[in-house]
C-alpha cells in the first residue's frame, strides 16, 4: 500500500472539491451568517497565506481564544493543514493558567474573539512568546485595544490568494492541535494531537456513533474543549452541514430554535447543558426535535433521571460517551447491542447510562492494585487503562507527570470502574478520590449519591481523611437544602440501609453553606482536603 | 499520540471480547452451521498455533483455495493476525495461472475446500513451494487424495490451545493478504495488502457506505476476490452477524431464502449475480427483502435497467461502487448527496448509475494525454488516477509493470472517465480499448452500446485496427440474435444518428457466431485483435 500520510488536508480538499455547495452556518447575536464549503475553503487558504506572511512555519504553535463560530472553524483547518499547530485556549481557565499555557505552548500568534478580548488585555503583559494578535470580529470594526501589533481577521486575510497548496508531504505524526487539561493540582497538562490521531479518531467516531453526509452537526461542545469532541473534523470528512451557535449556546430557547430551524441531526455537550435544557422543557419551552438522531453526552456522567426524562418525555435521544482530553476524546460509547432490542426499558437504561463499550480501534484493561485485570462481573473495581492510535502518549514537555500517567505504554485514566459481562463499563470514582479504609476501598461517588438522596440535602462531597488505625476514613461535607437543617445522627441513620457495609458510613459530617467548586464546576475535593488540614472544617 | 500500530488484531480481539455472543452462519448443502464470535476466536487461535507447529512464521505466505464459509473466515484472521500473509487463490483462474501465482507468492501451506480439491490434484506437480496441504471439510471425512502431507482442518487444529497471543508489536506496514488480478495480458499481477491498508479501508468503507453493529452481512462476493470487498473485516470491526453462503451462492432461490431467514441488511456482488436475481424475480421467484438496507454492486458497471428494475419493482436497493484489486477495493461509491433528495428520479438514477463519488480518505485526478486534469463538466475524458492509504504502491515482485502502472506515486487505473460538476465519475472505456483515430478518441464502450441497441444484435465488441492515415479506425465484431441476419449497411445506417460524429462509425463490421470471452466472462479484445492480425476475421 502507498505511503500516503493520514492528514487533515485530505478531508479538507475532498469537502472543497466534492461538497462545495454544502453549508456552514454561524450564529451571531441578531445575525445568522451562512456560507459554503467552497467559500470556507477560500478563506482557509487566505488564512494559511496570511500566517505564512507572518513567518509562521511548520510546527509553530498558533492559539485561538474563541467561541464556536465560522472563523474559529477556519483556524481549525487552516492552521493544521499548513503544518502548524492550533492551540485552542479555554477562556474559562483562571487567568494565570491561561498565561501559563500560552507561554508553555510558545504560541506565536493569538486569535481572539472580540467578546473575549477583555480577558487577554488582563494578561497581555505575561505573554512571552506571542508576536501578533488577530481579532475575530463579526462587527467588522477594530475594538479598542492596547494589544500590538493587532489585525482585524477579515481585513487581514482578505488580500491573500484564495488557493493554497496545503502540503501533501507532511508526516502524519506531525502535531496538528494542542489542548491543555485543567489539572486539579499543579499546572495544566498539554496534550498534542497528531494528524494521524485526528484522522483515525474521525473515522472511529463516525463508525462508532454513526455519521453520514446527510447529517447536520450543531456544535454545542465548545471548540476549545478536546477538538470539540471530533465534530468539526467529522463534518469536513463527510461534507456535512455544520452549525456554530456562538455566544447563544447557553440560551436554551435559542438552542431549540437552532435545532429546529437548521434541522440538526447530531449534537454533543456536557450534562450541565442537558440539565438546563430539561429545565427549559419542563417549564414548557418551545422545541421541535424531529430532526434529531442522537445527542452525545460526555465530560461527566449524565444522571439517569435526566437521560430518561429527555428521551421519554421529549424524544431527545441522549447517548452517553466517555473520554477525556488525553483520548481525543472518544473512548467508550453507551450504545446498546442489537440483540438487546427486546430487553426491558429498565435494563436498556442500565446500558445507556453506563460509561459504555470500547470504541473500535482501541484496547482497554481495567486493573486492580496488583495490576491484574478485574473480572467482567460488574462488581470488581479497577483503574481504566487505555491504549490505541488516538490516545496521548505523554504530556507536552512534562516528563515527570508523563511517566506517572502513561506507565507501560497505557494511559492510566485515573478513573475507577467496573466492567460487566456484556463489556459495558460503569464508573465508580476517581482513583484519588477513593477512600482507602483498612485495606478496603470506599467509593466517594457512591457515598455522595447516597447522602444526596436525603430530601434535606442539596450537595454532598466525600473526602478521605487520615486515620491512625484505618489509614483513611470517609468524611462527608454536606450542604442542606435552603431553609433546612440536617444533623449528623439523622444522616448516619439514613445511610444505614443504603451503603454496602456499615463501615462505609462516614465518621465525620461537616455541615456547610457551600462546597468549593473547580473552574469547570465540579466539587473541589482538593480544597476540601486543604480546609480539613488547616482546621477550617472539622 | 501513541505509536499504536493499525492491526487487524485490534478488530479481532474486540469482537471476541465485546461481541462473543454474536453469530457467524455458514451454509453448506443440507446444513446451516452456526457459531459465535467466542467460538470463532477459539478456532482462530487454534489455527494460529497449528500453523506455528508447521514452522509458519511472520511474513510467510499461506494460501486459501476456498469458497465463502466459516473455515475460510478463520483463515482470514488467523493467518493475518499471527503475522503471516493469506493468499486467496481464485479457483476460476486458468490452471496454469493458479500454479503460477502459488509459486510466485511462494505459498508454504495450501488450504483447500473439499469441493475444489480436484483442481489442485491437476496442478500439484507444478507447485514448487507448498509443503503442506490442509483440507477444509464440513463432512469431516478425509477425501481420497494424492496430496501429501495432507491434514483434515478440524482434526488438525483441534489439539491446539484455544487462546493465542496475537502479536501487538507487528509493524502496521506488514503484509496481511495478497491477491492476484487476472491480467488480460501476461502473468497475473500480485497486490499485497498491509494491516494498515486493511484497517483504514475498513473504517473508510463503513463510513462511506454506512455500517453498524446491528448489520447482518451476507457474503456473496467470493472471498478469493479482493478481500471480499472489505465485508469480512468490517463485520469483525463492528461485531456484526455474518453469513457465508458457500456453494449455494449462485442459486437465487437459496440466496433469497438466506436474505429473508437471516435478515441480511447488506450484501455485495457483481452485476452478473444481480442479473440472475432479476431473472429469478421476474419469473415470480419468492423473496422477502424487508431487512435489506443496501446492496453494493461492483466489479463491472451495473446496467441502469437492472438497477432501476431491482430497486423500483422489488425494493432491492442497489448501490454502485467502483474499485479494483489494486484499491483494496473501494474507491468510489455512487450515493446521491442529501440535497439531491428532491431531484427527479431520472436525474437520481444518473447519479446512482455513475461510477460514484470519491471515498473519504483518497485523492483522485482524471488526466488527459498531456497529464492535465480534465474539466469537471461530465464531458472531457481522461484516465482515472488514484492515491491514498489503501491504494497499492506496486505489483508484487514485478518492477517493470509496477513502473508502468504506478508512475509518479499515483495508481493509473487504466479506466477512462469523465467527472461532472457534482464530482461524480462516469466510465468511458479502458485506456487500451479506446480507438485513437486521427488524433481523436473513440469510446469502444459507447459504440458497443449503440450497436447492441439494434434489435437484431446480440453482442458487439469494438476494437481499434491499424490505419495508415488515421493511426487507428474502429472495427465492430457483431453476433446477431439467433435466427437473424444483419448486414454492414444496415448497421451503418442504424448508427448514423446514434454516434457522436459520423467518423465514429466503424469502417469494418465482422459478423460472427461468437465473441471470445476472458476467464471472468468479459469480451476478450486481446483475442479479437489477434484474430484480426492473423486474418481470421476481416
Amino acid at each position: 500500500m502507498m505511503e500516503y500520510p493520514l492528514l487533515l488536508r485530505t478531508f479538507l480538499l475532498r469537502a472543497a472539491k466534492f461538497f462545495p455547495k454544502k453549508e456552514l452556518v454561524s450564529v451571531y447575536p441578531g445575525e445568522t451568517f451562512r456560507y459554503t464549503y467552497a467559500d470556507y475553503f477560500k478563506r482557509t487558504c487566505q488564512l494559511a497565506h496570511a500566517l505564512g506572511s507572518l513567518g509562521i512555519k511548520r510546527g509553530d504553535r498558533v492559539a485561538s481564544f474563541a467561541l464556536n463560530n465560522h472563523r474559529h472553524m477556519e483556524l481549525y483547518f487552516g492552521v493544521s493543514c499548513m503544518g502548524s499547530v492550533l492551540h485552542t485556549v479555554n477562556p474559562r481557565l483562571p487567568l494565570h493558567h491561561m498565561a501559563y499555557i500560552i507561554n508553555h505552548a510558545e504560541d506565536k500568534v493569538l486569535f481572539i474573539d472580540e467578546d473575549l478580548l477583555f480577558l487577554i488585555e488582563g494578561i497581555k503583559d505575561q505573554l512571552k512568546t506571542v508576536k501578533h494578535f488577530v481579532i475575530l470580529s463579526q462587527s467588522g470594526k477594530m475594538p479598542e485595544t492596547s494589544l500590538s501589533p493587532v489585525y482585524l481577521y477579515d481585513e487581514w486575510i482578505s488580500g491573500f490568494p484564495e488557493d493554497y497548496d496545503f502540503p501533501a508531504d507532511l508526516d502524519e505524526w506531525s502535531p496538528a492541535f494542542i489542548c491543555y487539561t485543567s489539572a486539579t493540582t499543579g499546572d495544566p497538562k498539554g496534550v498534542v494531537y497528531t494528524h494521524r490521531g485526528l484522522v483515525l479518531h474521525s473515522y472511529a467516531v463516525a463508525v462508532t456513533l454513526g455519521g453520514s453526509e446527510d447529517a447536520c452537526i450543531l456544535h454545542i461542545v465548545p471548540m476549545f474543549h478536546a477538538n470539540a469532541w471530533g465534530g468539526p473534523f467529522i463534518g469536513v470528512m463527510l461534507g456535512c452541514k455544520q452549525v456554530f451557535p456562538g455566544r447563544d449556546v447557553l440560551n436554551m430557547e435559542s438552542t431549540c430554535k437552532m435545532i429546529a430551524e437548521e434541522k440538526a441531526t447530531f449534537t454533543a455537550g456536557v450534562p450541565t447543558i442537558w440539565m438546563m435544557l430539561y429545565d427549559y422543557l419542563e417549564k414548557g419551552g418551545w422545541h421541535d426535535f424531529s430532526s434529531l438522531k442522537a445527542i452525545y453526552s460526555g465530560g461527566a456522567p449524565c444522571p439517569r433521571y435526566l437521560m430518561e426524562g429527555l428521551n421519554e418525555k421529549y424524544n431527545f435521544p441522549v447517548v452517553q460517551a466517555y473520554g477525556m482530553t488525553e483520548t481525543t476524546p472518544l473512548a467508550l460509547a453507551a450504545l446498546p447491542k442489537s440483540y438487546m432490542a427486546d430487553w426491558p426499558m429498565d435494563k436498556i437504561y442500565d446500558v445507556r447510562s453506563s460509561a459504555g463499550l470500547l470504541a473500535t480501534g482501541l484496547e482497554m484493561k481495567i486493573v486492580n492494585d496488583k495490576g491484574e485485570e478485574v473480572k467482567a462481573d460488574g462488581k470488581e473495581w479497577g483503574e481504566i487503562l487505555l491504549r490505541g492510535p488516538w490516545i496521548a502518549k505523554e504530556y507536552y514537555k512534562d516528563p515527570e507527570r508523563s511517566k506517572e500517567y502513561f506507565e507501560g505504554g497505557w494511559l492510566h485514566t485515573g478513573d475507577v470502574g467496573t466492567i460487566n459481562e456484556e463489556g459495558y463499563v460503569n464508573l465508580v470514582d476517581r482513583t484519588k478520590d477513593l477512600v482507602k479504609s483498612g485495606g478496603e476501598w470506599i467509593s466517594s461517588v457512591d457515598l455522595e449519591n447516597a447522602i444526596m438522596a436525603h430530601p434535606k440535602v442539596l450537595e454532598a462531597a466525600v473526602i478521605g481523611i487520615p486515620h491512625p488505625k484505618w489509614q483513611e476514613r470517609p468524611m462527608a461535607c454536606v450542604v442542606p437544602v435552603q431553609g433546612e437543617t440536617v444533623t449528623e445522627d439523622e444522616l448516619k441513620e439514613f445511610l444505614k440501609d443504603k451503603v454496602k457495609a456499615s463501615w462505609w458510613i462516614p465518621d465525620k459530617f461537616a455541615i456547610m453553606n457551600e462546597i468549593p467548586k473547580t473552574s469547570v464546576g465540579k466539587f473541589s475535593k482538593k480544597d476540601l482536603r486543604e480546609m480539613y488540614a488547616s482546621g477550617k472544617i472539622k
